[in-house]
This record gives structure tokens, C-alpha cells and sequence, in this order.
């Protein structure tokens, strides 16, 4: 019945749009009217963001980040500390840490995490390039920023594994209580790594 | 921070993903990044959807629906009866109906509800083509499928006295229990209109 409430043009954007996370069927609907009533100001633009991005986005052949040249942006940065090469699961991970302004070393994002039940292996995560950048490029530590998820942690152990015969510092994030969060709702294992992992004042 | 996060050409694509209603800074990131990783399934298609609805998408001069023809499919769709004419506020709210297949007649958008706080008069909404239809296309009936909150209503009784000289029927949409819904859970106001409203059984 949808589909043929509005022309095939229309059900065509609200069902591209439909298919972006974070939008339904119904959020779809009024992204399409939202759109086409701001022609000017937020389709037009839209359109041709999009395009530019089909044109020009690359993934970087170094550290697997996303950039309108390869390499990219991040990895030709001189200002940045090569000696450290910061270890994330995604390009949102890479984009969440440069947020915080947390690290000026270099990235290396593996494209995902190794998964059996969904059939990730090693050989699917951009490790190869890994260990060749530890090996030759002066890497002295390697900071496994991957998510405390199980996943995620045995990822870091097969990582630490593969550098152990290369010799470098391998350090993974500190476990603890969130800036601004109450102890009262964390789980007990945070609040025990926290208390673990407790520093000087 | 975040504007240089990634590059130029990718915070403008999500500065506009921003834009669209349900969609956040944050939500607007996880949809760049889904949007690159499926460049052909997606990225591409929706990029040229967009440069077509860009190109083709224009307001029917008759019921203020769009589409891409003037006057619009519906207007155009011989099958459907002219005598009946379903006003309604939007066309998300056409939408809703044609979904519902609730009605055979045709539509009028009025682009809006009378709306004083915001600057909203009957010059800004699609009356004077309203009653030209009514008077000269053989209107028999006007259904009022307004919303009803107090903007909806007041246009509806705005359209009572605007159509009262030509001496077309003028109806409203009925107030009642929502189909499934809990009597428990109903305002009091909905639940008073739905009694006074009983109908036979």
C-alpha cells in the first residue's frame, strides 16, 4: 500500500533514507518532506555532499581511516607522534578519541573486531598492516583503544599476541569509574577495576 | 573539535544528515560512516535519488500534494470522486490517509493550521484555491481531517465560516477510542466525545 502513496521517485528517497540507522520507516517520511521542502537550503546541498563523498572518499591504504586522500590526513600530519600508534575498531572510535583531543599518536583502525559467531577472523581485520607498521615505522607503543566488549577484549589478547615477538610496548585503556558518573549505578566489574586500578592524589 | 575531525568534505555531509528531523550530531556521524561503507548499495543510489527529487519534484498547483507531474497523480487519477474533498493540514498527512486507503476522494493541503503565536494567517495556508474548487469543481462534501489539537480546530471552524456562503456539506473527522486502544489510558475529553459519539451495533 506504501508504495504507492507518493510517486516512485519519492518512495524511492524515503526508502533509501528509511535504510540510514537511526531512521524507520516514519522518521524516513518526514526526513523526505523535510528535504524537499527545504530545496534550496538542505536537499541541493545534500545532494551534492553526498556526491562529493561518492567522488572523493578513500580509505587510507596506511591506518584504514577515511579521507579524501590517501594517505590520509591524520597518517601525513608531521605534528603527530608516530611513536604511538593508537589501535581502534572503527573510524567512529578514531573520530571519538580525536574529539577528545586524547592522543597526538598516529591511528590504526582494524575495521572491526574478531568475531567467530559472526564469522570475522583475523585475516578480515586490517592486521597485516599492523604488524609492518610496528615493524618499520619506529613504532614504541601500541595503545589497544578497542571497545571493554568481549569481543573487543579478545581481539586485544590476539593482538598482543601477534606484537610479543616484535618487542613493543603494548598498553590497553584504564578501566574506571565515567567522569561524572555515580558509583552507585556502575556495575561491579568497573567499580572493582576502578578500585584495582586506583591512582594517587 | 569536532570540525576537524574528519575532513572537510565529510563534516559537511554530516553537518547536513544533522539537519533532517531524527537525526542528531551523533546519529548524523553513524550514518556518514554507514553511508561511505555502503557506497554502492547506498551512498550512490541516494545521492542520485536526491538529484531527482531536486530536479523533478514540484507542488501540485491544484491540492498542494507533491509529486513529480502538475497536477499530481492523485489529482489526475479519473477514479477517484471529485465531489469529495479531504482537507488536510500536510502531506505527511495525505500520506497517513492514502495508507490507510481510508478514502477515495480527492485531497487539498493546506500547507499549515491558522496559528496566530506564529505568525500563520489565512493568507499563508492554501484557502483561495479551497473555496475556488469547491465553488467550481462540484464539490458535494469538505472532510475536515485537521489534527485536533487547538491550531487544528481553529483553522477547521476558520474553514466553517469560509465555506458557509457556498453551501457545500462540511464534516469532520470523528473522535473516538483508538482502534486497540485502552480506555484505561484515554484523556477524559476523548472518552467524553466517544460516548456522546456512540454509534448502533
Amino acid at each position: 500500500m506504501a508504495e504507492r502513496v507518493a510517486g516512485p521517485e519519492i518512495e524511492r528517497l524515503i526508502q533509501l533514507l528509511a535504510r540510514l540507522p537511526g531512521l524507520g520507516p516514519r522518521s524516513a517520511r518526514r526526513a523526505a518532506l523535510h528535504l524537499i521542502r527545504k530545496r534550496e537550503e538542505l536537499l541541493g546541498p545534500l545532494a551534492d555532499a553526498l556526491q562529493v563523498a561518492r567522488e572523493k572518499i578513500v580509505v587510507c591504504s596506511t591506518c584504514g581511516n577515511i579521507d579524501t586522500s590517501d594517505p590520509c590526513n591524520l597518517c601525513r600530519d608531521a605534528r603527530r607522534d608516530s611513536s604511538t600508534l593508537v589501535v581502534v575498531e572503527t573510524v567512529a572510535d578514531l573520530w571519538a578519541l580525536e574529539r577528545a583531543g586524547a592522543t597526538r599518536g598516529k591511528y590504526h583502525v582494524l575495521g572491526g573486531v574478531l568475531s567467530p559467531l559472526d564469522g570475522v577472523g583475523p585475516k578480515d581485520l586490517n592486521l597485516e598492516k599492523l604488524t609492518t607498521r610496528v615493524r618499520e615505522d619506529g613504532v614504541r607503543e601500541v595503545i589497544l583503544a578497542v571497545n571493554a566488549t568481549v569481543d573487543g577484549q579478545t581481539t586485544a589478547h590476539y593482538i598482543v599476541d601477534l606484537l610479543a615477538p616484535l618487542e613493543v610496548k603494548v598498553t590497553r585503556l584504564a578501566h574506571g569509574v565515567p567522569v561524572g558518573g555515580e558509583l552507585d549505578y556502575l556495575d561491579e566489574g568497573t567499580l572493582s577495576a576502578a578500585l584495582r586500578q586506583r591512582t594517587a592524589v
